[in-house]
């Protein structure tokens, strides 16, 4: 893979990924300042990761808000593939989909697909089972409505979600799973057959409620080519197609190329991390922005937009939008250095940590409250 | 295709079978006397269909029986594709079944498998699991004890059947299945994900109860690769092969190429059939083996073996041995004219039929009793 190229799925991230690009390679819409002045109309103020572009581009946005200024609520569903814990990259979906549920009021429906990851990794079911109800705890640690929020775990739910997946099933053939995610005949008939469990949510309240319900889902843009699928079968089986906001990556600590990995402890601050190793981590492998020498420095500035320290303030946790541009400011002007940003950087992670992890302990005894019954 | 060849999978059986060659090709071994006289040693008496050798030949049965010698009592699964209403030839397995569990007090689960019909033809998934429930009064109406026997819906067991079916979808590559069904990349993910859950009846008594029980599954010989998979898995998942016994097909009514289909009226003998239908049918339909004149019958015989007729009386309705062997030799000997023959088969085909009316018609109220919970 050459500079200029990048990998995007929901099984590889790979490459220095071109977001423009991937706009014009996925045939997603950008969002532009008229769509994002559109929402801003039903919220009142904008989260900062619409109007930093975190999310940065949607399929049928303005299709659900003409829905919603119709009457028509719409609910919400995203997820998470519990490959181990969860990292700070993992937040942001979860974050921003806890704002719409409170601006919207909204129905929200979370899935964590044990078995995907069971189908396309080593260790055994349970295992995977058993991180996603350590990864459920995270997520409602941010925040969510138990009122208004439903948690799949996808081998407790498996009637639903099999029950409805063989329509979407039988409407996807082989070469329609080759195509879009590059799979061969080496791969497993539970890998091709998977898609079709992933697409359920986007049907499911209009199942239940015998009639069509708009449904908006918040993702990281690797996971479109799932929905690019289920929006092809939707309208075949009554449907509407899915509204879909799509997130760029939180990237590695190591560098912007790629995302971040559970699987690689140092490329990742994860949400169980206590303060030392936040700050270890980013002492150590945080890629930094900052010049060769202290001299350089502060004649040239840094680069922000390299910068990890300053791309996870930006991404996440510095949502002020006056405090970021000041940082921005200062380093690329040379008066802030890599060092110091790196300890802004640890002390905002540390204080957005201290208070997720409260939440995390909490949301133990909370987990039944959000789990459905099949 | 020639009328030397002949093709059986789950999906197509078409041209004149030659089960020997058919043994062959899927390297499955023939049902000798020495086997028989191993299964007669535990049952005092051969059902009719091993004598005449209808179930015609196995995989790993001396082994069942080792492991039955031992102590290890074995299990019995088999099922139903609830395409359409059924007709004599979908008894058979069920009424060899039903002599299995009496003379070996077998566990025996049946699946129904209304989701396969939905994946692989045009209904709307309703009607196949509408049709699975009628399919379920004659499966009872054959005298099944409901104290030992399970009745699975696919729809209705979905979650046990996905739980389990992903370990063998994850052991079971595009490829694999191409080669045993000979299915290719326009055919959708459901039907190549579907042979995972005929699996995995032949391992449940296995994970329920925590430890390995053989399972003996009675089938056409048709359903055979989706069990030459799911014995291939069953060993990388800790658990036995299951043991299988085939069966040859009833003829469609017009000749003895093929097997009979639901959903061509004419071809077969359907199970709700009134007396007059019966009648009909076999004096219209059924191919006869006897000679163009009565002179020539007279002089040279009739042929029992392509003649309809006989082989429904020889694999089915008439288990007297000593009355088949006459009507047989009555035939042949040019003594019993196709006329005679046919009113044989339809008094006997009538008799059994008021029999399984009246005992499917008890079944309706029985069908909850069977059917089991998730």
């Amino acid at each position: 893979m050459t500079k200029e190229e990048f990998l995007v799925t929901p099984y590889t991230v790979e490459g220095n990924i071109n977001y423009e690009k991937l706009i014009k390679k996925f045939g997603t819409e950008p969002i532009d300042n008229i769509l994002l002045n559109r929402i801003k109309k039903h919220t009142g103020e904008l989260h900062f990761m619409l109007k930093r572009k975190i999310f940065f581009c949607h399929r049928d946005l303005n299709w659900l808000l003409n829905k919603y200024e119709n009457g028509e609520k719409f609910y919400i569903y995203t997820g998470r593939g519990p490959s181990g814990k969860m990292h700070l990259g993992h937040l942001l979906p979860f974050l921003f989909t806890k704002w719409l549920q409170d601006k919207f009021n909204c129905k929200t429906i979370i899935q964590i697909t044990d078995d995907e990851k069971y189908l396309f990794n080593k260790k055994k079911l349970e295992e995977y089972t058993k991180q996603g109800l350590e990864n459920i705890k995270d997520i409602i640690a941010v925040g969510l409505n138990p009122k208004l929020t439903e948690i799949m775990i996808d081998t407790y739910n498996s009637k639903t979600l099999y029950n409805n997946a063989i329509h979407f099933a039988k409407r996807l053939t082989i070469s329609t799973i080759k195509s879009a995610f590059g799979f061969n005949d080496s791969y497993n008939i539970g890998q091709y057959f998977y898609t079709s469990f992933q697409a359920v949510p986007a049907i499911l309240e209009s199942v239940r409620q015998g009639k069509n319900i708009p449904c908006l889902i918040p993702l990281g843009v690797d996971q479109d080519p799932h929905f690019r699928l289920a929006r092809d079968v939707c309208p075949k089986l009554g449907y509407y197609k899915p509204a879909i906001i799509h997130s760029r990556f939180l990237p590695p600590l190591q560098g912007i190329e790629g995302k971040m990995s559970s699987s690689k402890e140092e490329t990742a601050i994860f949400t169980t991390d206590d303060k030392e190793t936040v700050r270890k981590k980013v002492m150590k492998y945080a890629f930094s922005g900052g010049r060769k020498t202290l001299e350089e420095h502060r004649k040239y500035g840094g680069n922000p937009e390299i910068d990890v320290s300053y791309q996870y303030l930006y991404q996440l946790l510095e949502p002020n939008d006056k405090k970021i541009k000041e940082i921005h400011e200062e380093y690329k002007s040379g008066n802030l250095l890599s060092g110091e940003l790196k300890q802004i950087m640890v002390k905002k992670a540390n204080e957005f940590l201290e208070k997720h992890q409260k939440a995390r302990r909490k949301a133990e005894e909370k987990i039944e409250k959000f789990l459905i019954k099949d």
